[in-house]
């Protein structure tokens, strides 16, 4: 398929494109115009057309972009038409925020299990999903496919349990400790890094004092 | 300053030395060579010393980057030297771990208070900050300089109490509600899309099965 030769650049904009035509089609909107996606994403028209042109261009001249159409055939070349097993290490207040999202369900990833340490948690429901002992993580890895691991646990516990994550068969991790994981390099990664984005957020503060 | 002129593409990358900076002072490096940055953030040497070099560049030839004057001088351009006021508008399981993450006073920005409708949490003290009333959140702003507002409310509340936020003075919002808060564009919103980062995770997935 030609989607293999992709940029990373273009496969990074596409969460975008996909949650804005999902908003746009759950609002009812049935087509919309590069130009009208170059208004609300800011980018530029030519930009976006470029991009949705990579998986043979959904678009007809003068009339825009089908959303549903264009919608579907981005969520598969995300893989979101597939079922995705998740589950969450770490039962914290962020553990507890992830499992209790319900908008994983709609993109296809459910929560199968929760695992911690700490006894106080243990045997307690989130969603119908129990807190399971952190000692059983290595044969739940073994009985069942775990597509995504969400590591919530603290920054001093992440590599371990990363590495131990890992051999025992889970396929990706999505890491919200804020450490490098120092996994190989072809061992999928996805980091949440929630103070460059607060840096992000400190340096349009100082710029705006400083206009 | 010269620091205006910085393209955004560089300054969103800010963070990330910045980061990595402070694991190594932290692990008493002193000296970096643009190589040995390329190897761990995976970008190339050549780009990270054009990023480098618009800030005067701290680097000497065949010596590296002094490691401690670097992460300085990034933290300055980030603003992090100056110190910040945050909020939290909810305080659900997330809110809850936004407000107990120690890592947001090392960078200069400390919770002063947080907000919720839930009567059940009102009064509750999260790291000795109090939960308030909702209802007490305009007179807050009247009294007190807010620089980030955290917004961690469900996506129904999340437009509306933006809008409150910006208009009762709050400099900019810290959005993790997973809708487009719709404020006007020279508003600051910092938008933290947990699904993007889930698609990108599921793009990878399949990248691999797929290979």
């Amino acid at each position: 398929m030609k989607e293999k030769y992709i940029s990373m650049a273009v496969i990074r904009r596409l969460p975008t494109y996909y949650r804005y035509l999902g908003n746009l089609e759950d609002a009812g909107v049935e087509r919309v115009s590069s130009q009208e996606l170059s208004d609300a994403l800011q980018m530029t028209a030519s930009q976006i057309r470029q991009d949705l042109n990579n998986f043979g261009g959904f678009g007809q001249q003068g009339y825009g972009y089908n959303v549903a159409k264009l919608h579907t055939e981005i969520g598969k070349i995300l893989g979101v038409d597939t079922p995705h097993h998740m589950i969450i290490i770490g039962a914290g207040n962020l553990g507890q925020a992830l499992a209790g999202y319900s908008s994983f369900g709609k993109r296809n990833f459910d929560v199968s299990a929760i695992f911690d340490v700490r006894e106080e948690v243990i045997g307690k429901e989130i969603r119908g999903v129990t807190i399971q002992p952190m000692d059983s993580l290595e044969a739940y890895l073994k009985d069942h496919v775990v597509d995504v691991a969400a590591l919530t646990v603290p920054k001093s516990a992440a590599v371990e349990i990363a590495h131990n994550l890992k051999d025992w068969g889970a396929k990706s991790i999505w890491n919200f400790a804020p450490i490098d994981l120092e996994l190989p390099k072809d061992y999928i990664v996805e980091n949440v890094w929630l103070l460059d984005s607060l840096m992000r957020l400190s340096y349009s503060l100082k710029e705006k004092e400083e206009a």
